[in-house]
Order: C-alpha cells, then structure tokens, then sequence
C-alpha cells in the first residue's frame, strides 16, 4: 500500500506552520464560545444522519436536502465515493492529494494517471484528458487541485463534466479547496451536480472555516448516488459539536468573503515576495496554498530547505512523496503578513 | 435493507428520556469545562490514527498498543469488522442492536440467526450454540446484550471462545455496556483477544462516560487483526475532542467504581418495583438498562403504553422492531433515584 503521511505533523508548538492549508483569519469569531456554551451538546446523540445540517446546506446552496451527503470530514467522503462505484477503471490527475489512490486500491481498483506537468504549470491539457478519460469508470480531480494550484474554472469544468457524461463515466470533484476562491460563489457546476449522475462534488468545511479538528465535510450529487451513499455510511458519523458548529458558521457570509478578500491580498503578496527569490520556481497559485521548487545549487532538496528553515520556527511541506513529484518541491500555505514576511525572510536567508 | 431506527428520539425536551443507555450519573466532574477549555483544540488536526489515545488505553488495560483500533463511536468499528472478514457465513445471537445485521448485509453477507427466547429470559443455551456456530465464519455477540441485558460471565465466555477457534470461526464480542457490569474488573476475555484471532472486542466510550455526542470507541484484539482494521481505516476518523476527552476520563477510577455501585444499586430498586407492577414481565438486567414486556390488558402495545407514559413526561424504548421481540417489548434505562421513582410511578398509574 501506498505511505499515509499528511501535513500538519508540524514538529514543535512554537513553530510557524505553514504546512497545513487552514484559513488562517481561525475560525469564524465567536467559534470557541460557541463550543464552550453548547459542551453540554456531548450528553446527547447527534443527529444520525445529520438531517438538520443538511436541511441547513440545502438552504445555503439553495439544493435538495436529498442532493447533500454529509461526512465526518471529506475524507470520509472519498473512502465511500471510492466504495460505491464498484468500477475498476478509476483515473486520478496528479500530482494530487495521495488518499484518492489509497481508497480506490482498497477497493479493488487500480487507478491509471493523469499527470500534468511542471513544464505546463500543472495545467490540464484538455485534447489530452479528452483521449484519456476511461468509459464506465470514475474520474478523480481536486480543484483547485492541492498542491499544484492548478484550477479548472467553471466552463472548462462543465466541458469535462460533458466528456464525462458520453463515456458513462462519473467524476469525483475534491473541491476542499474551491472556498478560498472566487469560484465558490458561481452556480453552474453545482446545478450540474444535482441532475447528473456524472459529477459528484465533495466540499470540507473545516478547511475554510479553520475547524478541522472537528471533522465535517459534504457531498453534493444526484439523489441517486447520495441515497447510495447514506447507505454505506453507519449512524451518528458525525459528532454533535460539528453537527452544531456547520449550521451555525453558514450564517456568516462576511466572513467568507473577508477570506477570499485576504486570502487573494496575502497570496499575491507571498507570490511576489517568493518569485523575487533566486533559486526559487513558483508555481501560480489559486487557493490558499503555493506550490514551489528548489532550484538552488546550495540546497539540496526539501528535506534539507525544511531542516534549515526549522532553524528560523518555519514550517513547511515537503511535497516529495506525491506521486509526479520529486524532492526539491514543497508547498507553502498562505497565512497573516506578519508570518508571511517572516517566511520570505527566512527564504531569502536561506537560499 | 432492514430499518435504521434507533433509541434516543426523545420527542421534547421536558421528558425525561428512558429511552438512551447513558451513564445517569452524568460524564466525570469537569468534563464540560475540559472541552470548554480546550475549544482551541478545533483548530488543529487530530492525530490522524489516534496513536496517543492507543497507548493511553494500552497502559489502562495493560495490553499492547498494537492491539487496539479507535473507531469514530463502536459503531464504525462494527461496520469494519464486519467487512474485514471477507466471509458470508455469519452468525448474530438476537434479539440484539440491528446494525449488525445491517453491517453484514452491507458487506454481502446474509446472517444466520441463533434466537435466544424470552421463556428462558434470553439466556443462551450451550449445547444448542455449541451445534449452531459456523465453521470459519464470524459471530456477534453483545454482552452484556442489548436490549435483553442477558450476560455471559468470562468463563462461559472463554468456551464459546475456544468453541469458536475449533470452528475457525470469529467471535465479535460487542461489550458496549461492560462497564455498567463487575465484568470490566476481570482480565481472562480480554487476554484472550490480544493472543487469539478468534476473538475480537468492541467497547464504547461514550455511554458510559455518558459523552455520545463525541463519539469515540475502540476495538481490542490480535495485532493482525487491528492491522487490518487500520487498513479500512480514513485518517483523522476521531475529532481531536474526543481524542483528549478519552485520554482523560480513563485516569478516573472513582467515577467507574461509583458507577457501577450506583448502577447496581438502582437497578436493583427498579427491579423491585417494576416486579411488583401487574401486567409486566421483566428479564433479570446485568446492565443500566431493563428488557420488560407488557402482559395487561388494558394496553395493547408498547405504542400505546409509549403514548400514555408521554403524558407523564416519561419516554421509554419500543422494542418492536428488534427481530425476535413483538410490539409488546419495551426497554428501560436506569437513571437517578428520583426519576426512577417517577417512572414506577408512571407505569402504577397507567398499568
């Protein structure tokens, strides 16, 4: 089996982390209140099958109650969307996050790849995806896919989703991301989702709102397939505190777009700060990460750029076990200025 | 597929809700104010496998870390067994919890089941599950059982343990209520697990520290087996709450020892005064909760004695839909000695 190792091992506790991808205004204010005033939530079942939050999101996307499938965590989401589909011809884009693989292996299907490439920015080439996605199979694409960057917008998804449809295949979008850009706030594609068995979208919700020691995470699809869902999922997945917690930070629509605001402020800056860099290759970013590779001849490769920058409390992740990447590429999440200046100081001290 | 209703509906919050199989006493003293106080514990990932609560119940049981899987509530952890053994030939001792049943037909399997009957109080016959057990397949067996609060004692378990590794056969001994019971002092079944693949346990959390709306349960048997489990396994399946809650609960030995005195206590006094109600039956307990039956004449059913408790502000579980019970089931959970009295009350009134 393929290695399970995440971000977020984040050594020390005085260490500026920039190996995990979470909002980094932190949670909705008023979150921990929240917690401490509800604790007494814990004396009591949750919901089994969370109907109230989901009847919460069907609101908020203005979707059916019966189009929304709710995980402990997305990833709870890819383990039963790789389950479902009883399919052995599953192609993953890559680079990408390493558990879609894990959980199609422990299905029984051996994924093919799609790799985008360095030299093209990790774009999709799209007459190239157009011959190589498989019939009566699934399609596993993060977008904005961590960690390249790399993002479809809404047109050239609904093209896939097309090519998708004529193959008799259905795509798996990992969109955990799509929050932290201004792509969230368009409709095509998740109308598509409800009426097309061919598109099925998995949204987190504890990245964008800083939580994910909660665990909580949704799907959005055809009826069809979220009723299959539910059936593979046991009762109770998700705990009474999350349950709460999802249905009240929907509320706060301020906050969702001073995070965009600042998250697309802050990222430009890093960009700017990073490509004035020697030694540095910065890929373009669009979510609340930055993927980079060394090209230093004094620094070897991430392992050792990571041991240095530990030395100045930086934190970084070391991209050299996704599969399509080598080494000498790490990722960088975008977090407030005053870290964000530290990180390129240190950077620039470094390399 | 068979129904996923469960107890703890309780239609208003006033009632006093019979109905759940929590810990009366409440959780542990300063449960609340942990959570309260580590709300900040949101913002990180959890430890993806649970390692540190691991090896905090490794010391607690005095067994190998090795041989434990945390699950997200014992719930996950019956679905999980129930699909790591790649088996159709399966055995359920009802009447018991329905998921079970569930997990099973989930993962293909069609169970056989080996009824124990209410003329013998639900007391498993030897010689009978001596000649039922399959050969290489798997058992379930709740114990104490919910809801019959029938119990086998460790060395009667031992047998069907050695019953079932002649058979190659594996027992998944549910012990979600152990802890209400003088059982959870004895080590002999425990052993047994750590060393032999015939025997895998599952334990909750969350009823006896009366914390269900965290979620948090664990498995304990052979390393090959929680190996396998692990495999099945998303990572960050339990939320970091839960994760710091179990590591602290388990250092409070008074508040177990208080329980089961407790427990033992009231059930005792509900005994009594259930017994001397006409127009019921009750099986002996083990456990904090009581099987009765309605034998009046003046009530139909468990419906109709439900409706009529509800005025009282009490709310009791219909046992109807356990297979091998009839609409004249109904089970009690002990709770305090006031409430307790209100409840005998109650059913004076009514019956």
């Amino acid at each position: 089996m393929i290695n399970r190792i995440h971000g977020g091992n984040c050594p020390e506790p005085n260490i500026i982390d920039f190996s995990v991808n979470i909002n980094p205004l932190g949670p909705p204010k008023g979150l921990s209140d929240i917690i401490a005033k509800n604790a007494g939530l814990i004396l009591h079942y949750p919901d089994p099958f969370s109907e109230r939050l989901k009847r919460r999101l069907s609101a908020f996307h203005d979707i059916g109650s019966e189009n929304i499938a709710i995980g402990n965590g997305s990833i709870e989401l890819i383990y039963l969307v790789s389950r479902i589909f009883k399919i052995k011809k599953a192609l993953i884009v890559t680079p990408t996050f390493s558990e879609y693989e894990y959980a199609l292996r422990l299905n029984g299907s051996m994924p093919g790849f799609f790799n985008t490439h360095e030299q093209e920015h990790f774009v999709i080439d799209r007459a190239k995806i157009t011959r190589s996605i498989p019939r009566a199979g699934i399609l596993f694409l993060c977008n904005p896919n961590n960690p390249t960057g790399s993002l479809l917008h809404g047109d050239e998804m609904l093209h896939l989703v097309r090519l998708c449809k004529k193959r008799g295949t259905t795509l798996i979008l990992d969109e955990a991301f799509i929050d932290f850009t201004e792509e969230a706030r368009k409709k095509a594609v998740m109308s598509e989702s409800v009426k097309n068995e061919s598109l099925v979208i998995l949204r987190s919700m504890t990245k964008f709102f800083a939580m994910p020691g909660l665990r909580l995470g949704y799907a959005i699809g055809h009826k069809r397939i979220m009723e299959r869902i539910a059936e593979f999922q046991y009762p109770w997945n998700v705990n009474g505190l999350a349950q709460l917690v999802g249905e009240r930070v929907l509320a706060n629509k301020d906050y969702m777009h001073r995070t965009r605001a600042f998250i697309a402020k802050e990222r430009q800056y890093m960009l700017e700060g990073l490509n004035n860099i020697k030694g540095l290759k910065v890929y373009p970013p669009s979510a609340n990460f930055i993927l980079c590779r060394l090209r230093a001849a004094s620094v070897r490769n991430s392992k050792e750029l990571i041991g240095r920058l530990l030395q100045d409390g930086i934190y970084i992740r070391d991209c050299g076990n996704f599969r399509g990447l080598d080494d000498t590429f790490f990722r960088i999440a975008v977090r407030k200025r005053s870290d964000n200046i530290r990180l390129i100081t240190a950077f620039k001290k470094v390399l």
